[in-house]
């Protein structure tokens, strides 16, 4: 589908968006397998053709010196302070093609809108495409927004990406300067809110049988590595109580984190996501097992409640068992909550369009988390089929597009920043 | 240690047995990690060394066309049927220096023993080392005692090892006639039993303090493969009523296993050596989990009865779940029953030597498991330290060696065939 200059045809701004969201994901490493990984051609390409929709809808654009697209919009004032809409134009490999790239487009179909009635507003609007979210490439994620918000850590211009590039070296060969990231920082005086529309990534949506929902925080999450040893045995020679099985003492582990998860009324979430056992025959009983836990709840205090309680659990179950416990917390967010006069806002757009309110947590990262070192921020999201995500069959309907850009739309024209 | 002819010095039947164990163990594929594996030239100069230990015993001996060791110390009078004993020669890899060789040359240690005292029998003895009982080359156990046994299956000769070798090369390679392994077969009028002395691989006998006890069955097992699938997802994004997580699922089958099989006063043991969970992203709940379930008792009645309620376990869990359940038998072995004659004989002899009797199933798999098919068979097991095999820390003491040494020795100077 081919999207003709602003204002040209009347074609609703959902079809606008599910047309530019396909020409995006044309733009891939491999045209199987979408994979837009930071600093690549690829990604270089996407820049360029998110630039020229910026442009097209009436605003300026320019590549910042860690790779984010940056398009201002002027409100009715040079130089008025901005609310920053954005969302990340990387993906994983194999990924969707919504996940990021419907916050970009959306913003900028909204802003062509705007541009098209020649509306100007008391304040500037600006869009970022972040350009490296996903932290795929150099296994440090929310890099075009840490850089946004001067929180960028310089040491991970020398890690190495898996062919021995260093993210210094990637940057030069894309044509920015390393030594000038700096520069991509904004401050606290040049931003009124920052708000990110996303799609949800999680089937809460479509259980409510809902387009759109209200964040109410992205959830901090606690990471762990677990490691329970007892002792290998042949399966038929040690009798059920000589044994110290460490995969039946895993699994007693793994049914505690979910119990008490589920057992939790205000959205604790844990996960065991990966597990090994060693030496892992069929015929030994298992010496040796690690998996890692991950525990998310809409609060910190929450989350750390739970995780204490999750770890008292786990040791016991070791104690019990005669096995010895490894516990080691390998990576910890904090909770970032959505701002509350952003999201009443927001439920005023909501209503405005007729739908109903939910609010819901975000459950995965985003760009806001980084964003709000110098920003209120805020997220609407978008209900993606079956809550798949980070998977090709991740889909959004034209409709639900549709309405997540009317009610972003709405939210943009009534905005009042926080001291008005 | 070394060890003289026959008579020349006074030692313990478990000091040879042991300096023996030890000069064998240093015929290995690499001197760290103990390997001798069927058909290489280690396992052609181990069975030389057992061929000049049998001579030395008074035994006529040969290799046949399999590779096995055969002895024979005749009887008080030519061609009588024999009373054969027996155990494995072959190694797995980083192996112990006990598994096999104990039973070996334990048996040859009580013919020199006979033929010093220049005693014959009414009824010959036979030792068999099996070359390939563990099956490490060619993914297939029990080789040397099913071609004695008669139920060797030629069409394994076609298959190869990692090094693209097939058995029948192997076998020409090595001075055998794949053709002739026929002829390795022997008959049931040809055999009075089949008695295997080995060490116990498991705790048991450590736990009761025991030197020796009688197997009362070698169990029979139940392999199966189980393959849970539900539905992957974001560890944050998903919340705990809407997952069909295939981990959380495989835990719970873990977890009943485990207690159907405590809560059995007969013996009954399962295992689940081996767990895969896809994708295996610690933020990823997983979608599908393999894995196995291995399942022994000492009779197949209660190992049936067992899977049979595991299996209505592992379906009312992934119904409840709602997870796709894909459940294979891989490995069904029956259970070979010990002869009650050859057990009290045994339980005779064990009391000779002032031991308390002990019972005990193998969970472990042995040549008596071929050689059942033409004759009754019956084991005795000595302690091995922390019940450990397969593994480089695998031990006996003199003192247990020795006390096998005694019973087994009484066993064969007091055994009357079962129809006399």
């Amino acid at each position: 589908m081919s999207v003709g200059t602003a204002g040209q045809h009347n074609i609703s701004l959902g079809e606008e968006i599910v047309g530019r969201i396909n020409q995006l994901a044309a733009i891939s490493e491999t045209p199987e397998h979408l994979a837009r990984i930071f600093l690549t051609p690829e990604h270089r390409a996407a820049a360029d053709l998110i630039l020229s929709w910026m442009r097209e809808a009436g605003m300026h654009a320019h590549l910042d010196a860690i790779g984010n697209v940056c398009g201002r919009y002027e409100g009715n004032l040079p130089d008025l302070p901005c609310l920053m809409l954005g969302s990340h134009y990387d993906t994983v490999r194999d990924a969707g093609k919504w996940d990021g790239p419907l916050g970009v487009i959306t913003a900028i179909a909204c802003v062509a809108d705007l541009n098209r009635r020649g509306r100007r507003l008391p304040y500037a609007i600006e869009i970022t495409g972040f350009a490296d979210e996903e932290g795929v490439r150099f296994a440090s994620t929310l890099l075009g927004s840490r850089a946004v918000a001067g929180t960028f850590d310089a040491s991970v211009l020398d890690g190495r990406d898996r062919d021995g590039i260093s993210m210094r070296e990637a940057l030069t060969n894309f044509g920015l300067d390393p030594d000038q990231i700096g520069r991509a920082a904004r401050t606290r005086r040049e931003l009124l809110a920052y708000l990110e529309l996303h799609i949800e990534q999680g089937p809460v949506l479509e259980a409510q049988n809902l387009a759109v929902g209200v964040v109410t925080a992205i959830a901090g999450a606690t990471r762990m590595a677990a490691r329970l040893t007892g002792m290998a045995g042949h399966a038929g020679t040690v009798p059920m109580a000589l044994r110290r099985d460490a995969l039946t003492g895993a699994a007693e582990c793994i049914t505690a984190i979910e119990e008490t998860c589920r057992a939790d009324p205000n959205g604790l979430v844990g996960t065991v996501g990966s597990i090994h056992a060693a030496p892992g025959a069929t015929n030994v009983i298992p010496g040796q097992v690690s998996f890692t836990i991950d525990i998310r709840a809409p609060t910190d205090t929450h989350r750390k409640r739970a995780v204490a309680d999750i770890v008292q659990r786990v040791e016991a179950i070791a104690r019990r068992r005669n096995l010895a416990l490894r516990l080691d917390v390998t990576h910890e967010n904090r909770t970032v909550p959505c701002a509350a006069w952003l999201k009443s806002q927001i439920a005023e757009a909501i209503a405005g369009e007729a739908f109903s309110l939910f609010e819901l947590p975000s459950g995965a990262g985003h760009d806001g988390m980084a964003m709000v070192d110098i920003a209120d921020v805020a997220m609407i999201f978008v209900r993606c089929r079956g809550g798949i995500s980070h998977h090709p069959d991740e889909h959004v309907e034209l409709a639900d597009a549709d309405a997540g850009a009317r009610v972003l739309l709405r939210v943009i024209e009534n905005f009042r920043p926080r001291d008005t």
